[in-house]
This record gives C-alpha cells, sequence and structure tokens, in this order.
C-alpha cells in the first residue's frame, strides 16, 4: 500500500555545551595515504542532542503528531522495519494519516555519543548477544523460545544489530531533549517503550499541555509520585505482553507500572491497563512492536487513540 | 511537492562474531527504582553490522537504487534535511523518482558501536566543536566565514549535532558491510562523500558489475592502485567545491583524485573530474550537499546520470 508524503526529513536539538581544557595533542591518520593530522581535543562540545526523523503524511487524520520514544539500548529503528524484515508500527501508523516524528535518544544512534566522560559519569554498558533473549522474554535461555512466542526468534541476530551501549547515567540530559522535542513540534501524542516509560510520565508531567495522550509499552520505570496531579488531564495507556508470570524482574515492573496507574485515577486522570494476553492477543515479548502480531497490538492502540478524539 | 512512496523501511546487515572472555560481572542499575542488576560482559558480540534505511518511490525513474555512502565523523544525516532545514540530497533525488538507500557507517550512528575494544583496535576520535569549521572549509577560522560562502554557517551548531566519534581502525569491516549491502541491494550507483571516497572505489573494483556508476564528492582517499583496470566499466563522476587552493590539505588530496581519474581513463574507464567553480558554482564548502546551492550540484549529478542512461 503506498503512502503519500507531505514532507519528511530530520532535525537535531537539544543539548548543552561542554568546554573541554587541559589535553594534550594527538596524530589521528583520517584516512589512508593521507599524512597523520595534529588533533586538538580540548575545545567545546555540543552534548546531549536528539535525532528525529519525521515522515507527514497527505492526508492527515491524526490530530497531533505522533511522537516515539524507544526503550534502553536501542535507537528509534525500534519502531522501523521489524527484524525479520516486516513492515514496523512507524509504518503501521503513518498508513493510518499520523505525523511520524521517531528520535534516537541522546548518547544512542544519530543522536552521536560524546566521548567526554567528565560530562555525564558513568560507563555505557554493551549486552553481549546472549543478554537480552531471557531478559527481554524471548525464552527461558538464549535459543529456547517460550511456546507460542510472537518475536521472530529466526531473526535474532537482526534485533541484536539494533543494540547499541546504552548509557545509565544520562536520564536527566534524555529527558531536557525529550521536553525540547515537545516545545519545538508543539502538541503530540507520545508513545513510549520500557525505559522510556519514565521520559513519557515525566515530559507529560513536565508539560501537561503538550502531550494530548501517552501510550507506553511496558515501560520499565515510572513518573515521579510527588507530581502525580499534573497527569489528570492526559489520558494514558499502559500496555504489557505476556510470559510476565514466571519472569524474574517483570512482575515487580509491572505491579509498580499499576500502582502509578492507580495513582493517576486517585488524582482524577485516566490511566488505563491492557495486559494483552487478557485482551486475547498472547504470545508478545517485551518487543512487542517486532511480534509478528505487532500490528493487532498497534490497532489496539490506534483504536484508543480513536476513542479518545485523536484521529478522524 | 509531495511523494508517494511505493514501500520504506530499514534493515541491518553484514559484520562478524566475536567472543569474549575472562571478563568480571558487572552491577548495572538499568532504571531509577529498579535494583542493581548482574551483567556478565562475557558472551558472542556481533560487531561491524550496518544499518541501511531506504525508500522508494512511486513511479521510478531511475534505473537502480542509490546507495548514499557518508563521510567520516558522519552518519547517513548527511544526505538528509541540511542543517538550516532545507531538504537535502536524499529529498532531491527521491524526487526525481531514485529509491534511496542511506546508511551509517560500521560503529557509527544507528550501525551502533560494540565497546569492544579488541575487535578493531585503535580509539574513536571525537572533534570538538571547533574543528570542522576550517577543516571543511567553511572559512579560515572558527566563526569566520569565506566570502561567497554557501554553507549555512548559521545553523552550524545543528551540523555539530550530526558528527559522531569516528573510528580510523575501521575500515575494512566497513568496506565488507559496503560489499555486503551491494550483494544484498543488487546493482546500484554509489554516491560517496570525503572519507567513503575509498569505499566507492574499492567497492566498485571488488564488485564492478554491482556498480553501475560512481558519484564521489570530494573523496579523501582513492581506491586500489593496482586494480585500476577493474574501474573500466564503471562510470566516475569526481566533484570538488571551492576555496580548496589555499587550503592545508586540500590540493594535494584533490591532485590524488586526478591522478586516480587519469590511471582509470588510461586503463580504458571513463572518469570525469568537475570543479564546481569551473562549472559555474560558486562557494562550496566541503558539506557540498548542505550549501545553499547544493540542489544545483544534485542537479549537475542527476544530469550526469541521465547523460549515462541511468534514468528515464
Amino acid at each position: 500500500m503506498t503512502v503519500t508524503l507531505e514532507r519528511w526529513g530530520s532535525f537535531h536539538l537539544g543539548g548543552q555545551r561542554v568546554v573541554v581544557q587541559g589535553q594534550p595533542l594527538r596524530q589521528v591518520q583520517f584516512a589512508p595515504g593521507n599524512p597523520p593530522t595534529p588533533l586538538d581535543p580540548n575545545g567545546t562540545y555540543l552534548v546531549g542532542g536528539l535525532y528525529v526523523q519525521f515522515m507527514v503524511p497527505a492526508p492527515r487524520r491524526g490530530a497531533y503528531p505522533l511522537l516515539f520514544w524507544h526503550g534502553g539500548g536501542l535507537t528509534g529503528v525500534t519502531w522501523d522495519s521489524t527484524p525479520d524484515g516486516r513492515d514496523g508500527w512507524q509504518h503501521f501508523f503513518l498508513r493510518q494519516g499520523w505525523a511520524t516524528y521517531v528520535s534516537d535518544a541522546v548518547e544512542r544512534g544519530r543522536s552521536g555519543w560524546t566521548m567526554v566522560p567528565e560530562v555525564f559519569g558513568g560507563a555505557a554498558t554493551y549486552l553481549p548477544l546472549e543478554n537480552p533473549w531471557p531478559r527481554f522474554r524471548f525464552g527461558p535461555a538464549m535459543g529456547e523460545a517460550f511456546p507460542g512466542q510472537q518475536f521472530p526468534v529466526e531473526a535474532y541476530d537482526n534485533f541484536i544489530r539494533q543494540c547499541v551501549p546504552r548509557f545509565t547515567s544520562t536520564d536527566q540530559p534524555t529527558l531536557d531533549a525529550y521536553l525540547a522535542e515537545l516545545d519545538h513540534v508543539g502538541p503530540s501524542v507520545v508513545i513510549g517503550h520500557s525505559q522510556a516509560g519514565q521520559f513519557g510520565f515525566r515530559a507529560a508531567q513536565a508539560r501537561p499541555d503538550l502531550v494530548k495522550a501517552l501510550v507506553l509499552v511496558e515501560p520499565a520505570a515510572m513518573g515521579d509520585a510527588a507530581l502525580v496531579r499534573a497527569l489528570a488531564g492526559v489520558p494514558v495507556l499502559l500496555l504489557y505482553g505476556d510470559y510476565i508470570e514466571g519472569d524474574a524482574r517483570w512482575p515487580a515492573m509491572r505491579e509498580r507500572g499499576l500502582r502509578f496507574a492507580e495513582a493517576i485515577r486517585a488524582a482524577g486522570g485516566s490511566a488505563e491497563v491492557v495486559d494483552l494476553p487478557a485482551a486475547g492477543l498472547h504470545g508478545n515479548s517485551h518487543m512487542v512492536m517486532m511480534d509478528r502480531n505487532g500490528d493487532q497490538v498497534a490497532q489496539l492502540v490506534q483504536d484508543w487513540l480513536a476513542a479518545r478524539g485523536l484521529w478522524a
């Protein structure tokens, strides 16, 4: 099915200036056959910027743009074609007439990373191939899939190729960059995954007028409990996949989501939790948008957004 | 001007498996509020993969896809919207009816980087904000533009946000990944910039049947002089911008390009060199595709491709 674009492209925004001083000169050979060039590492660095790629369809049917915020150790590729080459959620929602904005979180992907350890502190973490398989609930151990698993495990290597080093000390600059994105794009619907749960909630708490709805797929962390009232006017949908019960981490993480949703409702807001198996969708891993039934889950999100008057 | 897409998306390909052993366990707190999780860095890593994003217009007028290979210290964003927010070369050629394939070189952008220093050796290099200005010929010194400069220097910060650490020890895996891309996509036209000069030439020397034409914008390094005969059937266009004469590095780099083009012609091939100022296009920096007259240069490339029967 073809799609007509009104416009498309990308931009960088946000971040801060940092000055490095007192480091020695380095000699770098930039290309074979060229002599080494002296490189002075001292100077100013622009760190913590955010890369955002957008596609705006014609005609538009979504009332606001959709901002897609990926999870930890990944990039905006999460929302793109699936590891086994099917169309992903970006395709699904663009075809429904939503303008899509897909970003790479701070220090990941096309946002770049700064190699200036003084800035954010902490070390980047890179996961060996064997790590995500059980942690993302593809199966009990590397190479062994849960019965009925919807993740295309035969394309696991392609999923691993999407993984990048993750920084565990960049939460504040990441939130700052997402706020800059909201300020730049204007009123939007945020669709976040995993690590982006906290960024979605915190961004909505900081910009309740700009976040028109919040869809969080298996959020790994929540917002600021003290500011839960700020979410009273932001419709929230939380989605959880399958195989959570027997998992080491996810029962507690889901429980935190349920409690936070409860607190939002107690503050007069609207927060709906959907366990996909209870909604008749079985076999979903942590990477719901890549699962074979990913379009069915996207349709559930689409119906929820439409029911809130955000699509016509 | 709208564009209709037949399909779009992305994929990763290429790379190799590397096993890391004997490293101690680490404790990582992946998200606030969650307990530290033990992380075993030992295991298998997939390194040297390539991220490729494609857009296929309907109808198509280009005989083959265009593969865009960016320069050092950058990502595929080079070909995207310009730092001052105008449409870039990817827009231009897609609108002409070419299928576009934009990649992030190995260890950069959405291709990820591996943090396994044993693999490729060498250290990544990250440039302070002040470095590219004179080196990319925006002007004699930071903040000072050459008269008639076409690069949008007022958006310099946004250009810096596009810069990423560069690896100077990954030439072979990068070439391998580009060959994997050619093998996967099939016969293509390659448009390369700066560092990608060597990859364009070497890929065409390794896959002369798959590279139907080679357009190199200010190539920083050439192909294998011993294999120049392999290029006899590949039409080559080299482009150079302005302000080269007074530059510290570019007169010698351009001279190497001219000599390599001469060697291709001596081997019976076709290699054309265009100095943009001599073609009436003045004020171009090293980042030709981002310059204010970037579309005029793109039109020159378009006409050259059309004249070779590659567009109808």
